[in-house]
């Protein structure tokens, strides 16, 4: 156990929580090996995290937020909304292929994960369907959009794209044409969102 | 080992397959299981299907082939293309929800299957937006839609929907408001055909 020279903060133990999953994966990952990792004592760790499931919840939440995070920008940006809604779609393929392609073994992690933490989940999804909501809302304000429930019609876009974003398709965005198939499917979204 | 009285035919043999699939489960169903529910020899069975594999695969390609059946009288209709086309969905959404939700162990048995063959599943996926490109083609000649490409259109439709029809999501059929949600995502689609 090296010495803990740095304050200990939630942050660093969740930093630490994600490697030690990457490295010994989700079944075999303890909170002793995330105190060992930190040069800590356990009691350390379970000072800012009460539980072992407290913990992995936090460490999930961490990973969608980020996300969350960075489609927010593109939601609340002072853009046209068509294009605005566009980006935001590609930006949110574009981020679940990269974690699924990049690190393939954190990516399986956090399916187990997600899988434990059906809340946090549903949370993680109610923010991004808000954020899509704010888009056609935009676009309907503006007059760009004809359509008349935002909510009702966000909810249908990312059920829409879902063979885009939902971890469970992850196997099939490396296939060739994976692209050439999304920008079809946004197309067709675009021009029913302005008829 | 009741004695058989009927000509043996693949369809029977395929019958009784399907049902000793349900009882058994798909990891212990065996010819012998097969041959004995017929009244035959396990020799009889081999004389139309060669392996086992090749018996597991023909029960697979029978029962998608039943839904591929059915949409195929909608998909060729003498009727108004859009009318057409959200029958078809509809169709496609209730037939799968319908054989989740009555029989369970049959559908967790063909998922099991399915899994083993991917050839069939492939073929019947083509079948099925080949018929969507056929109602799509219509609804262009006829003036009704206004896209171009109505393969790469149909396929995007296919995907769109794929929440209300991939076995994956089987999960969510019976959840409130899913009849809801369907019904706007094919409005939102629809009205993309239409600008």
């Amino acid at each position: 156990m090296p010495p803990s020279t740095e304050t200990l903060t939630a942050e660093r133990i969740l930093e630490a929580t994600e490697e030690v999953l990457r490295r010994h994966g989700p079944a075999k990952a303890t909170v002793v090996d995330v105190a060992r990792a930190l040069g800590v004592s356990h009691g350390s760790v379970y000072r800012h995290f009460r539980t072992k499931a407290a913990l992995r919840e936090a460490v999930t939440k961490r990973w969608l937020d980020r996300t969350t995070g960075m489609l927010a920008v593109i939601a609340e940006a002072d853009r046209d909304p068509e294009a605005r809604l566009r980006e935001w779609l590609a930006a949110l393929f574009e981020a679940k292929r990269r974690k699924a392609g990049d690190d393939p073994e954190l990516f399986a992690t956090y399916t187990v994960l997600t899988g434990e933490n059906v809340d946090a989940v549903v949370e993680h999804l109610t923010e991004l369907t808000d954020q899509l909501t704010r888009v056609v809302q935009d676009g309907i304000d503006a007059g760009a959009f004809t359509v008349t429930a935002p909510a009702t019609t966000a909810r249908a876009l990312f059920q829409a794209t879902a063979l885009f974003h939902d971890p469970g398709y992850a196997g099939e965005w490396e296939k060739p044409g994976a692209e050439e198939e999304f920008t079809a499917l946004l197309d067709l979204l675009v021009r029913g969102l302005k008829t």
